[in-house]
Order: C-alpha cells, then sequence, then structure tokens
C-alpha cells in the first residue's frame, strides 16, 4: 500500500518523516508556513539519503530513487491534494494546532487521515469542533521515524475506529511498528515510560546513591540489553518457569516493597542537574556533543543492521 | 588480575558466576552445602561452556580451558582457602544468610573480600555482627553474568572504601560493568528503575490504554533501541542541542505533568494479570516458553557480539 502523504511542517521532525514515507514508495509533497522551508529540507534529506543509502537502510532503493519521490508544495491545499494521509508536524503549541488543524479540515479531501506528530499534545485539545474530526489522529513517532520503528497512535474520543485500523495499516506498511493506544493520555506510553524510569534515576543521583554513569550502566550493559529485543514484559515473562504470572507471584513483592519511596519528584532542573551536568561533561566536554551524536547515529543504524540480521537468522 | 574465587552455593547463579570468573583466568572452588551440588553444577556448566565456545562467547579461550580451571570442594574452608574472593549465592533468606556469612567471616582469611549475589536483601541486614564486616559487600548480577555485563556493587554502612575499590577492581577485571552505589538502598539501582518502568506498563494495561505488546513495542522498538548502547542519561544529553540540561529545560514539565498520575499502584497478580498472561499466551504458548527462552539466549548473545563489533569499529 502506498499512495500520497502531504508533510504539514517540514523541519525536523517534518523533513524525517518524508524520508519514511518516501523510502516506502510513498509520492511526497512537502509544504511549510515559511515558503522556503521545503526547499531547504528536500537539500537536508539530499544528504541523509546518501548516508542511509551507503548504511544499507533504504530497503534496496538508491537514493535518488527516494529523493524523485519528493516535491515541495508551494500551497497547503496543493500539498494535500489527493493525499491519503497529512502528517502535521507545526510547534508543540496548542493555538497553533488548533488554527492550522482548522485549515486542514476544511482543505482536505473527507477520506484523508490527518496525523499529527504532537508529543505533548492530546488530538482531543486541537480536533474537537472540527467537521472530520472522525479522521483525526496523533502519529508521534520517536524521532527519527526512519531509523526507530515505534509509533503512537493516539485517538481522541471521536476518532472512528476505522482510521485507527487504516492509520495502522499504513504505518505497518511504511515499516513503522505502531502502538495503538485505546483512548488518549497525556504522554501517550513511550514518554510515560521514560518519565517513570527518569525519575527514578534523578532521585538515585539526587540522593547520592550512584552516579549518572552507574545508571546508564545499569540500563545499557544491563536492563536494555534483553528490553531491546523483547520489551518489558517478555523479558519477565521468560523469567520464571510459568511465564509472566509465576514471575510476579514470585517477584511482585520486592517491587511493591520500593513503591512508597518513588512518590518523591526531585526537580530535574534544580540542585541534582549541577550533579548530573558535571558528570556528563567530563565523560562528554559540550563541545564533542555534535560529534558523539553522529557516533550515536551511526550505532543506532548498526545495531538496527544487527536487528534484522538477527531477526532473520534466529528468529523475531 | 586474576586469583582463587570461591563460589558458595552452587546453583544457577552461583554456577553462572563460576563460568565469569574462570573465563577471566580465575581457579573456581565451588562449594555447596548439599554435597553432590557441585558435581552436578560442573557437568551443567560442560554444556554452558561448549555453547559459548561456538558463539565465541570465551575471549578466545577453549571451553576445556576454561574448565579446567573449575574444582569441586568438599568443605566450605577449603573453598575459600587462599580465596581473593568469595561469592556467596544462597537462598534470599535472611536467617539463612546470617548463618553462612558467620562462617564465612570466621573461615576466610582476613584479605579476603565476601560477596553475595542477594537482589533483595540490603548487605547490613547480614554482615552487621561480623568481626570483617569491612571487607563484606553485596556483588548482585542480572543472571547471567557471563553474558550481562552490568552488576551491583552494594557497600553497607561499615563497607572498607578499599574494599569497594578492590571490588570494583576484579569485576572490570573479568569483564563486568559494575555500578558501585554509595549507600545501600532496597531494591538497589536496577531493580528500582525495572521497577518504576514495569508499575507504568502495568497501569497502561490494567487502565485499558494499550496492549502488553504495544508496551513492549515502544521499548523493544523504540526508547531501548538507543538505551541498550547509552543508557537513559547519555540519551537525553545528546537529544537536545545545549545537552542534558538544556533537555531537561525543554521538557521537563513534560514529564512533570505526568508524574500525579503515577502515584497509584496496580496489583500485578492482579485483576491485571488475567489480560497480561492472556495477551502473552497469545503471542506465546505456555508450551514455547523453554523454546523461547533458548532463543533468547541466542539473541542476547548475538547482541552482545554485535555490541563488541560496534564498539571496535565505530566507538564506545
Amino acid at each position: 500500500m502506498s499512495g500520497k502523504v502531504a508533510i504539514v511542517g517540514s523541519g525536523l521532525i517534518g523533513r524525517a518523516w518524508a524520508i519514511a514515507f518516501a523510502r516506502a514508495g510513498w509520492e511526497v509533497r512537502l509544504w511549510d508556513p515559511v515558503a522556503a522551508a521545503p526547499g531547504r529540507a528536500l537539500a537536508t534529506i539530499e544528504g541523509l539519503l546518501a548516508d542511509l543509502e551507503a548504511q544499507d537502510m533504504l530497503n534496496g532503493a538508491t537514493a535518488a530513487a527516494v529523493r524523485a519521490r519528493m516535491n515541495p508544495a508551494g500551497t497547503l491545499a496543493g500539498a494535500l491534494e489527493g493525499a491519503a494521509w497529512a502528517q502535521e508536524n507545526a510547534p508543540e503549541d496548542v493555538a497553533v494546532k488548533r488554527s492550522l488543524w482548522r485549515e486542514l479540515d476544511r482543505l482536505a479531501a473527507p477520506a484523508t487521515i490527518l496525523a499529527s506528530s504532537t508529543s505533548a499534545i492530546v488530538p482531543s485539545r486541537f480536533t474537537e469542533d472540527l467537521a472530520g474530526r472522525g479522521r483525526c489522529l496523533v502519529c508521534h513517532p520517536i524521532n527519527p521515524p526512519y531509523l526507530v520503528p515505534a509509533c503512537e497512535l493516539v485517538p481522541a474520543p471521536w476518532t472512528e475506529p476505522a482510521t485507527m485500523v487504516l492509520a495502522e495499516q499504513i504505518m505497518r506498511g511504511i515499516g513503522q511498528a505502531p502502538i495503538v493506544m485505546k483512548k488518549e493520555l497525556d504522554g501517550f506510553v513511550m514518554n510515560r515510560m521514560q518519565g517513570a524510569l527518569l525519575e527514578e534515576a534523578f532521585r538515585l543521583v539526587a540522593d547520592g546513591y550512584c552516579s549518572v554513569e552507574d545508571v546508564d550502566i545499569g540500563i545499557r550493559d544491563g536492563l536494555a540489553l534483553r528490553w531491546a529485543f523483547m520489551g518489558p514484559f517478555e523479558t519477565i515473562d521468560l523469567n520464571a518457569p510459568g511465564g509472566v504470572r509465576d514471575y510476579c507471584e514470585r517477584y511482585q513483592q520486592i517491587y511493591a516493597r520500593l513503591f512508597p519511596s518513588m512518590q518523591r519528584r526531585v526537580d530535574w532542573s534544580g540542585e541534582v542537574m549541577d550533579v548530573v551536568e558535571a558528570q556528563r561533561r567530563v565523560r562528554l566536554p559540550a563541545e564533542k556533543l555534535q560529534e558523539r551524536q553522529r557516533w550515536r547515529d551511526r550505532r543506532l543504524m548498526a545495531l538496527l543492521r544487527h536487528r534484522r540480521k538477527a531477526a532473520s537468522e534466529i528468529g523475531s
């Protein structure tokens, strides 16, 4: 399944979605309220595509072939013309979203699915008054979606079930791994789990139990080794002879005992940040942040190639 | 650095430690209150070593060479004779530990470090009254330590700083990645972070927001892809142009808003377990749990080989 997609907002997230759709064969039109932005995005995309081709991350297509599927659109109406999907990537501001979504709903054909990349605003807050609110949802990626498969499909109370079904199919079709939420919730799924873990990490450091690097060791060289190919539920399901119920009956009391000491929130930007920042800057000076981001992207692509190979040789 | 190590308790955890130490060149003596246990452990170890050699997880040594470094000990005193390190792997029962540790402290030479594999008991609870309590600590692995590098070094209030320094050196020497806690805390570091994440995962499923598989997607195909080579602090440090402080100033409000809705604990073994178990058993029937555990172990070894290669080619 492929078709036409409108990328609404052509910054960091919009251009990443453009690559994800075009790689899967979709015809992509990029629009932005700043007229020069789609052209700039396409120039950036050309560099990214060359890297992705070199890293075997284009499903065997050439960078040129993927690039040829993308065009700038001079108007929002032009971008939406004949689109099966519109992906909105505007700033995280409810007023901006409300105004833009009125336009999206007015201009897009009734069958076009309208999806927002927002990470922080539930869809009911900018779709309630729209005539076509049944075809509206959040589709929140982890950036960049052309590398990280997980994305969150979040319905407003009025999003039609058929919209969710089609959205899931389309996301699977372009190679994403969609989380299909049953109802909206602030933070969705991924930021809630990340938040829960980070709250404990900041508490541990603030209370002087361990270092920032110790937290990273515990996840990087410990828990995430299994999480990175199973997730936390399958991990515990395989960690007791009788599966997940057996695991919880054996070990829940350990976790239940810890819960009362997790009720206090530490201000991440408060005193503890001096400790966190100082320890991070010893390991990675500020002037090396950008270089390390490039290292991260290379490691991420290498890990994804490993997963593809392991899934094929050992099973997924 | 290598020497002699006493494995005290030769079950699942003890035999895994035996492999980790022997692979690094240590002379290993296995003892157990059940006289036949060390012999049985060594038979199991032989099978494990053959697999590990085939998977290139023995640092280039042969299974036979590693096996030759291990022997059963007929008495606890014999196991401890000349040992630089004793690793205790008794049941998670304070009374059992207290009694065993009195013997350990009485029999071991003053320079021997005494370490417990306990995951659930802080070291002060079984070392307070010991004459040699300054050389006692917890060294908690994620099983099996010969595959998963992270382990937690946890001092009692009276553990000597020099003991912690030497323990860290010894663990690094056998290829572990030690977390060095500054003071003891129930749950240590890893189970606290795993618990925080699981609490939120169970809440999301119990409240009907998403499925068990959705949670696993969010971690496996989302967050853990970066956590598995960076950890959560380095991940956020690289997720804003100005580093970790910049990240928290930009995004903390999103997480702070979620915190109040994370104060309610769901009983993991309560109603939600019917949902969790049913969904897991659809994906993995109970009779396939063991087969899937073997798949997990192969995938874990493949991931560890990938990390070694990626660290060498791209950097760590």
